[in-house]
């Protein structure tokens, strides 16, 4: 009994030492040069231990990402108040991590295995869509409250549509000049219609 | 020479009835229902004239999808010279298309093999986001032209936005309660922060 809580403490340690190398690694030097064998070198274990839990590099990554080991910064927009800032300073450190390839990479990795499997997909959307669909709910809310965001405004809309500008980023090649963080956020909130006033007095 | 180009002829003429015999299947009864024994029996030719071409049906759907057999109506906005509404149309279009679960899944099949393949992901952008995008930039310049839409409106981002909403529907589940098409186009037009003017007024 006493042998199997230590051989359990053992293994939970060893499983937290390979994703924290992980984390580490990938913010190092990205996906593409990431290797079972660096995962185990920097974890101290050995290389066998990781093949006992993971096929391969990919599911290692896979859970990285799937138990809040990386990326779980980048969920959670601030709260200020100021509704536009916060979603703004959020998109802006989404934009950026994904224009670099290597982040890219693995955000396109992650897409293709949830297209795939359902089972990847519901994980996938549990640790990040979700979540992060509820803060931005939340963050767009708290700027209905302090009367930034009209009444009736569609939130919910707005949320989708920004995860989706993010997913279009990452899935479309980095060499397509795409939309700025600061130009989605101003059609978001100012609208490009020319209000229906305006257009009356300008007649 | 001239078996040779009658042969060709064969061919090609071979080719177009698989390719055709596949939309209409697709469109009849979905993805997952469709088998290469089926298109071969719809297009009146052999399983062995579909294997000598293609390797499987989803090389055969993307084959399709790339040569505008399928789909190619939903990539080109109408141009009534009322962005707004014209706009909402296609969004509407695309998301009713999305709702259909048969639908959904073959874009997520595109999409994973996009994520996976640079060249069908260029294939892909080629044929389809590519001329998107372009549609929905100009639909929207049609829009600053006419005095609907703001001169400065960032309408590269919008377009942008727009195509992410499109995929961020069809990689998500269906059993999410997503943003409705108008909801979208309500915040991108409208904006949803209150102007300054009413802010100062209404305090």
């Amino acid at each position: 009994m006493t042998t199997g809580r230590r051989g359990r403490a053992r293994s939970e340690q060893a499983r937290h030492a390979i994703l924290t190398a992980t984390a580490t690694l990938l913010a190092a030097s990205g996906y593409e040069q990431l290797s079972v064998d660096r995962i185990a070198t920097t974890a101290g274990v050995g290389k066998q231990t990781v093949y006992r839990w993971w096929p391969s590099k990919s599911a290692v990554i896979a859970e990285c990402l799937l138990d809040g080991y990386v990326l779980s910064d980048l969920i959670e927009p601030a709260k200020s108040g100021d509704a536009r800032s916060d979603v703004l300073s959020w998109l802006r450190a989404l934009v950026d991590f994904l224009d670099d390839p290597k982040n890219a990479a693995l955000f396109r990795a992650l897409a293709a295995a949830a297209s795939e499997n359902r089972e990847v997909s519901d994980r996938l959307y549990q640790r990040f869509s979700g979540p992060l669909h509820t803060s931005l709910v939340e963050c767009l809310r708290a700027g209905v409250r302090t009367g930034r965001i009209r009444d009736d405004a569609p939130v919910r809309a707005v949320a989708d549509v920004l995860i989706g500008a993010v997913l279009h980023r990452a899935l479309a090649h980095i060499d397509i000049p795409l939309g700025t963080a600061d130009g989605i956020v101003d059609a978001l909130f100012s609208g490009i219609a020319v209000a229906d006033r305006e257009a009356h007095r300008s007649r």
